[in-house]
């Protein structure tokens, strides 16, 4: 399996322009790699989850949109525009609550309007970088998250992870899982315990294989064994990631983070947050803010199954997407910039700044 | 579906003579009502697990004992007495591990000892009695602790519990859920809210069955919801069965168990651990001393799936069946003579001695 999965789930093949990735619909059973070339399997890939994870999701669109106006075969820069805002209208449609695809396709964007004056071929090259670009940040940021990670972990330490904030939502290494590639990359030797993750099954479909496909020892354990592995000290710390950081140090997450959480807590087990910069949300206070979403009841007893595993009638179903973890069960936030630690108020302010001045300075 | 669900998951039809059980195998999808008569049809029915639970298999055993003697067609004890050793030797293959089962049939062969001097009608009449019996006791004991639980909740009040410590494991009433249906009966407008238990789902499959066909209002969640409902309020009491509870109080229930008492305790919520006093065990000093035991990892990856959810090379699989909750966690443990409280090594050894007491006096 090693060979077959190189931990990168979305590139651009150089020689045939082709955007390539792997059909996440068809795993763990089937490693399949796509390789598109038109606009209509780009914008299918991205609206049926064949890619999915918030920067894997810009990485393509970044890419799409480069494919899209590369052979538009117009002469002047208006008419050149026009086609981009096309391209760049129909691939937003993919999945229109996707904020990082409209992120990448504004960047993009951008990119076209910085080089307007120069020739059609030149934009199109400059756009190709900008979708490059867009891809290796991401992995600066990642590998920037792992290495600050991976001096909180030593050799054979046992890991617990909680959904897939790995590879597989990426441009490479994951949030949650970059200390892990990086532990396994320098012989660290870590074993992996991944919460199978319900309804929806990213740690038992997602996690376990990249995990594996990269030789990282891991095993799958139901979300309800947690508590039993961290008594039985297998468990040295825990990485998760987060779709938002609050700015008091709440972290909205795959719901099951927040009671994962509080275990370590009670086990004194350190838990830790991957979370790029761009999921701190200083405008939001507090996780109370946080409006979770409630999903389909069939996820929870129809979706995987042959036939229905809970009555149909007389009985209700709640299924929040997320749940907030509290700030005080947050041993830190790891950010490309570093680790916040508690008082978060404060930490996550200066991570912030790190990150405006470095921003100035570029 | 109020309607076609009684409560009693095996009971006598006495016109018939037939052991009338519901087949817990098509669960939630089909109730149907079994009509065995033979002793193939009732050896058949526990070994398949169309009826599951100690005490629902022990009134099983008990009947089938019973009408697999009763048209035995001898005329003298020792005949009669070979014919039930035939009969016990059957119905004990069924399962054996099920230690309720050889304990069933133990009672069954005293009453046939303890009658030896009478005619074997007689005999035939006292060992249907001893079933009814067998069954009776059963009732008596779940209704107790319900009672004693239901002191400990409000009405309105939102309960949590988790795996199926239900009626159909039971006679009647459950032992978890038996201070919910008392509370039902008496308008206590309950809110239950059910775990549905991975791996093997018996919250979804069954807790939702048997609490929707009695008209309780029942909320499916996936066990790493638990947290959420707590924080949001929506839980004012825990109650959860046992397998077995350790001198100290340490218990041993379904995966999952632990973990549930631990969020509690952090939300201030009381956990109570049902348990008649068959369950507890003063032999064992502590939950460290109970043997945990591994279950076939297909359970968590496969089994209900049509594909496998994990890769099935590189991966490793982790699926203990049980967890011990330390006493720590526990606010009660509620027996069928009263609530043992902390700290447990005297309280439930109190409770205990009520109880030999009790047997004397009977």
């Amino acid at each position: 399996m090693n060979q077959q999965f190189n931990m990168e789930t979305v590139y651009l093949d150089d020689e045939n322009d082709a955007v390539v990735l792997m059909d996440q619909t068809l795993l763990p059973n089937e490693i399949k790699y796509l390789h598109l070339t038109t606009q209509p399997e780009i914008q299918e890939a991205i609206r049926e989850l064949r890619v999915r994870g918030a920067p894997a999701i810009g990485i393509t669109a970044g890419y799409g949109a480069y494919l899209g106006v590369k052979n538009s075969a117009v002469d002047n820069f208006d008419d050149f525009f026009e086609v981009f805002q096309a391209v760049k209208q129909y691939l937003a449609g993919a999945r229109p609550t996707a904020v990082n695809l409209f992120w990448a396709l504004d960047k993009m964007e951008n990119c076209v309007l910085q080089n307007k004056d120069k020739e059609i071929e030149d934009i199109v090259l400059a756009l190709r970088e900008q979708a490059d670009e867009i891809k290796a940040e991401d992995i600066r940021t990642n590998k920037a998250i792992g290495e600050f990670g991976l001096t909180l972990l030593q050799p054979n330490d046992g890991v617990l992870t909680h959904c897939n904030a790995g590879s597989l939502a990426t441009g490479k290494y994951g949030t949650a899982t970059a200390p892990i590639y990086l532990g396994q990359e320098r012989g660290y030797n870590l074993r992996v315990f991944a919460d199978e993750t319900r309804p929806l099954l990213q740690g038992a479909r997602l996690t376990t294989f990249e995990l594996a496909a990269a030789g990282v020892d891991v095993t799958l354990i139901c979300d309800n064994m947690a508590a039993t592995v961290m008594k039985q000290g297998l468990i040295q710390a825990i990485f998760v990631g987060t779709d938002r950081v609050a700015a008091n140090g709440d972290v909205a997450n795959k719901i099951g983070t927040a009671g994962v959480a509080i275990l370590a807590k009670e086990y004194g087990i350190p838990f830790y947050v991957c979370a790029p910069t761009s999921t701190i949300d200083m405008n939001t206070s507090n996780g109370a803010a946080i409006e979770i979403e409630q999903r389909d009841p069939e996820e929870i007893y129809k979706k995987w199954y042959s036939q229905p595993m809970a009555p149909e009638q007389g009985v209700k179903f709640y299924n929040p997407a997320f749940d907030v973890t509290d700030a005080k069960y947050v041993t830190g936030i790891i950010t490309e910039f570093g680790i916040a630690r508690p008082p978060y108020t404060e930490s996550l302010a200066h991570i912030i700044e790190m990150k405006r001045k470095n921003a100035t300075t570029h």
